[in-house]
């Protein structure tokens, strides 16, 4: 019996302790704050380069993920996208903003994929998915 | 005893992939980020209409739960107080804005209950009832 | 078998009724965030005396932990972050902030500590140490 209780409390334990930090980080204001959250994604993964983060647009949230998108300063998001989406980063883009800015779902980015809801998505991978939470 | 390993790997798992979702949203902007929460709130119901939602509204985040309260273009949020609430959402307003900002409860619309403490509230639904945190 | 099955959902029920709420308060946006911060910590505590809060700061947001600051009416941060840390507060500071930004460990406050990261901090919090998470 002791075995056993002891078995899964450390199963429980080392499950804490070595699964990936999940992370969403969640946009909706728009290109400041994709601004800023580029940053902070850098950052995060200087300090924790295992961590997994995904990024979840919506409302102006999915602006720096449109074709074309500039900065504050007219410089382009490509690079960026490119480099954190080569590094495992994903971004989802939430189709009820494509659907009523009217917004053609091709302008979105390649490195980009589009979820049916940004909220929904947002609760689902907490909830499912066993990721934190983090606005920028 | 690998019978009961089993057992409760897979009832572990079967509990996270059959629970309700259940996300509080965290509002204490003001009307703007209410308006936005409800559309937010209406796109994840139509995602995900099993969800469970409550809201947790403090400091100017309360407002547009007051008798009367309106939009920024003027148009009153009874109804789609009175919507959301008739499809299972919750209202919770802070005492302790009520008491800091001398708003008397009877000003609080009906579908919404009053709490002690709102930022209370935020984190003891996440820490013992199992909700998943969204800021509109 | 059946005992054994009773003590585990017995264990796991009993964990999340009786222990501590732990809460990471995330602040990045500066001086108005951050008196709204306190004031929200200080309702908190008061409802929930055992909860355990943990104040981890970033960009914008580590200013009123740096030596002088003072908030929108001038007067010093001092004295509230003294007696929230007597009771039990903790604050961190992002280093990467502070490089970038190039401000010298020696003006953080002596109440706050320095971490590599304020948002792979934020994560592993709640990743790592069962917090829950709230954005004031």
């Amino acid at each position: 019996m002791k075995r056993v209780a002891v078995f899964f409390v450390g199963l429980a334990l080392s499950a804490m302790a070595w699964a990936q930090v999940k992370v969403v980080y969640h946009l909706s204001e728009g290109v400041p704050q994709a601004s800023r959250a580029i940053g902070n994604i850098r950052n995060h993964l200087a300090a924790d380069p295992s961590a997994k983060i995904v990024v979840v647009a919506h409302g102006l949230g999915i602006d720096f993920l449109l074709d074309g998108a500039t900065n504050q300063m007219d410089q382009p998001f490509a690079g960026s996208i490119g480099e954190l989406a080569g590094r495992g980063v994903e971004f989802r883009v939430c189709n009820n903003t494509l659907t009523s800015r009217k917004i053609p779902k091709e302008r979105v980015v390649m490195e980009a994929s589009v979820v049916p809801s940004g909220v929904a998505e947002v609760a689902r991978l907490q909830a499912r998915e066993s990721f934190v939470y983090l606005r920028p």
